[in-house]
């Protein structure tokens, strides 16, 4: 990671920003994340994504095997902006390539379903290492693709007639109790540096109006920085 | 209450939906309860709803200022059935009005808000007593009139740019963490006899078809009974 680059374009942003980029960034995540199969309502993915946001989970996996999804603004309020998105519709179980893509990167497969009960909400590991959480469609629930490759069941105790939450709700209330506990933990839960520094490069590209011209310049005067020094 | 009722419509639904009903019951409680200010999203309001019967607070409390409330069937999935619904909608400060039911029914009024902050939601205290968290719209918040009259404050505390949770997201996050709080604790949150009995007759006649032609049957032959035995 050029750090060089992060504090030439962070001259483009107040330093109020700046501070509450560098205040926000402490307090991401990657320790759990979630991923969404096809939800068809699009102001569900918009308000995990939100969600996601106002807990701190910085990643937010979308995968489309029917549905695409477009952000409800009304509902995200721009979550995707500060959010690291990773969508999955390829022709193909694009299920099956989110959960490649997640075991790659060490996360267990936890899907999130009324019907199976292995753990219970409060006792979910999470010394066991990062988890990301699959959820499913309103109506079909999660795929058999999920189903199928998901190391452990999670549900959320039900007192009730209906027999399962909205799933924003759902999403909302296993994140809220997970990083909560995560926080207080011995865990180490926060971003590496290098990961920290990828976050706050896209938070500044996504802020500063012509970030990539700005940044064109940049490395245009560093080459030449370069070459005199070679010169010399 | 008259108690034989319960007992004489309990012969017309099956045995397995009159368990379910008394283990349901049990779980119920008015310990704490919702009240929505004017939900412009009739998803939002009808999550909450859902919300609600999920996790066993049987009382919703919907202001109707300036908006009316539709339940939206696939997102409720029928929970209104099985609440008990409080709407507000006079000409005049539906919020007031709703207040001080709630006040004479021994409620604190806590205004659930991201702009103030006096309490952070582990560290509400349940023990002081019934409450009522109270929602307000999507964009403006609650009400004056709501924040006017409400006796605490309450926040989710908050990691990201976004400045406030979704309605739904927020009442689900509140609901779901006070009530297991509550049911592992020593506070008397169940329903009284007299309440469970009340809302199992709701269940009953939400369930069997021509409940009130039944009922009429009951009571006329109640007082056929109640005259032969002065015959007699």
């Amino acid at each position: 990671m050029d750090n060089s680059l992060i504090d030439y374009l962070s001259q483009f942003v107040s330093t109020r920003r700046r501070d509450l980029f560098n205040r926000i960034v402490q307090m991401r995540t990657r320790y759990l994340t979630v991923a969404i199969e096809d939800v068809y309502q699009p102001h569900n993915a918009s308000a995990v994504m939100r969600t996601c946001d106002c807990l701190g989970v910085q990643d937010a996996h979308i995968i489309e095997n029917y549905n695409r999804f477009e952000a409800n603004p009304e509902v995200a309020l721009g979550a995707s902006n500060w959010l690291t998105i990773h969508k999955y519709n390829s022709p193909g179980d694009n299920t099956l390539e989110a959960v490649k893509e997640l075991k790659r990167n060490n996360y267990r497969i936890v899907a999130t379903t009324p019907h199976h009960s292995e753990v219970m909400l409060d006792d979910f590991d999470l010394e066991k290492g990062k988890a990301a959480f699959f959820f499913g469609t309103e109506k079909e629930g999660l795929s058999d693709s999920a189903m199928k490759h998901a190391d452990e069941f999670l549900r959320i105790p039900m007192r009730g007639f209906t027999e399962s939450f909205n799933i924003s709700v759902s999403a909302a209330i296993i994140l809220y109790r997970l990083t909560e506990i995560l926080r207080s933990s011995e865990i180490e839960w926060q971003l590496t540096q290098e990961e920290r520094e990828g976050v706050l490069l896209q938070w500044l590209r996504n802020t500063i109006k012509s970030s990539d011209l700005l940044e064109k310049k940049f490395y245009e005067k560093k080459q030449g920085d370069t070459n005199k020094e070679k010169d010399f």
